[in-house]
């Protein structure tokens, strides 16, 4: 058995807390090495527990909750006995080795950034999703942290979603693409123009495997395994493919309930429609690592399940055994624009 | 029955001319007054059309033309003998109602605008094409043209995409949304924060229907007739849906030809099927037009094939039977970030 790993849940975030989330934890507590630490209003969480939870898991009181309507920049400051807060202090004192949370990213990004710190000579920590593709899967980074970018940024985000798509995803040497208007070298802004010759002498030197710029479409057909981008540009790409993703799948699911001979094709066609729905599904791929940070945190979507709550911790767990952070702390003083000039 | 109106089409730009275009060209002829212009190599157009072209349809011989590995900017210009120099001569100088041509994007934005020249006072011209929704369809305004904008385009596009959706596309009051990671006003970066108190503004005014900040999501979900971006993000958002439905397509298609059963369940669903992917086929939409020219010109999707063609010329004959051109005329004065100090 592999060697146990501690996650830090966040009882209270998001829209189905503290039920799913207590239970959607506790549903992993257990396999392979997980253990689950629960932050937040003791009793509520017990509640949710059923009334008690399961030996060997921690339960750890907090008695404010961060709540959407609160500044997100000094929510945990002001909010000092928060789940987020209490939870994230005990991942920087080194009580767990990951935290999940599925309440408000902002103020998640925030408290990461001030209490547990991005790794030293990381400019910016950023959201790095995994995107389902027509063949695998993709890293997104960043995808909403960061509206207003520097090449420096893009070029740490290229060397970062990398190294994840490498330790925690298990593909062998990424291909890094530059998220532009086209495929050409002289496609796009200001931004793009500076940061692609960086990119290009990093992929030189051996240090990335960059495949130039690379447009959404191609993206979402398999043409890399990394896809970086600003926050603002990477967010409207994520945003949009569940957007078709919502609205396909209700298209789809609208075929098949037309008439009673469609009905009867959605039974005679349920595996193939579980396969299909899965695909689309956002709780199939759990949440988005803050790449950057000192330590894995993770943030579930807000709307998450019981489910995918428990995607979200075995990513945690993931995430937190895959070396990520070392390879960053290793490689840091390489993730800037002057280094191509060296 | 309507009025005549003359489409000229670029008979030797996209990836199937000239048969493709010209075929799908004389398909629309003489329907609803429509008279098609074909500019491009006189032979081959005829060869294309059979031997000779109905009659009222017109060829004007243009010798050279443009390919996609010319300089977009001075195509035009070094071959003045090309169908698209030709046929944008011919709209300037009021020899026909509008242009359609498959052909390179930037060859076409380069010389519609130094040909045929934008509206006086509008700055740049947008790419504006039209998206399939979950409620309907939406305008989606730039998408490309423009990698980099001020506040003052923005406003621009806001305007001139609200006019394209009342006049084009029958919306009473288009609802403008401006494309960003975030509802409230406070999101996004500098170039959304200036923008959003400008058209703000002009809501209040009653000159746009506009709504706030709309996440792309909620656009692709329906929440907005007119979708205001800079070209990059426009861009990445019309890609990522073009993806994500050619993926999903495929993954709809995958799921009916799996076995005998599901190959039946095809051939018992073959209506709805038809349906589905009409809505994710670009061809159905047609092409994207140039707003902000004086004159309606049309960019038809690269690989379009007949049919689509037939949608592009009949789009085009719409843009010009609409009158959005005088509305941007008499409306330009209004479209600048300084007339809510006013």
């Amino acid at each position: 058995m592999r060697s146990s790993v501690r996650i830090i849940v966040d009882a209270m975030g998001g829209d189905n807390a503290p039920e799913a989330v207590v239970k959607g934890a506790l549903s992993v507590h257990g396999q392979g090495g997980v253990e689950i630490i629960l932050a937040g209003r003791e009793e509520e969480i017990l509640a949710a527990a059923g009334g008690s939870v399961p030996a060997g898991v921690q339960v750890v009181d907090a008695r404010e909750v961060i709540e959407i309507c609160d500044d997100p920049a000094t929510a945990f400051k002001r909010k000092k006995d928060s789940s987020v807060t209490v939870g994230l202090t005990m991942l920087k004192n080194g009580e767990g080795d990951a935290f999940v949370s599925a309440g408000s990213t902002g103020a998640l990004l925030s408290a990461a950034t001030l209490i547990v710190k991005r790794v030293r000579g990381i400019r910016r920590a950023a959201l790095c999703p995994v995107i389902p593709t027509a063949t695998g899967r993709a890293v997104l980074i960043d995808c909403g942290a960061n509206a207003e970018c520097t090449a420096e940024y893009l070029t740490q985000f290229a060397y970062l979603g990398s190294f994840y798509a490498r330790r925690v995803l298990g593909v062998k040497r990424p291909r890094v693409g530059l998220l532009n208007i086209g495929a050409e070298p002289s496609k796009g802004d200001a931004l793009r123009h500076e940061t692609y010759p960086i990119l290009q002498a990093a992929g030189e030197r051996g240090e990335l495997n960059f495949i130039g710029n690379i447009e959404a479409k191609e993206a979402i057909l398999g043409g890399c395994d990394v896809i970086v981008s600003d926050g603002f540009a990477g967010n409207i790409m994520l945003k949009s493919i569940e957007g078709v993703g919502s609205f396909l799948g209700r298209e789809v699911k609208g075929m098949f309930l037309r008439s009673g001979l469609s009905k009867m094709c959605a039974l005679l066609m349920k595996g193939s429609l579980r396969t299909f729905k899965e695909k689309i599904d956002p709780d199939t791929i759990g949440g988005t690592a803050f790449i950057g940070i000192s330590k894995p945190v993770i943030k579930a979507h807000g709307s998450s399940g019981e489910r995918a709550i428990a995607q979200a911790v075995r990513q945690a767990a993931a995430v937190a055994r895959s070396g990520i952070i070392a390879d960053i702390e290793a490689n840091v003083s390489r993730m800037h624009p002057s280094a191509e000039q060296l």
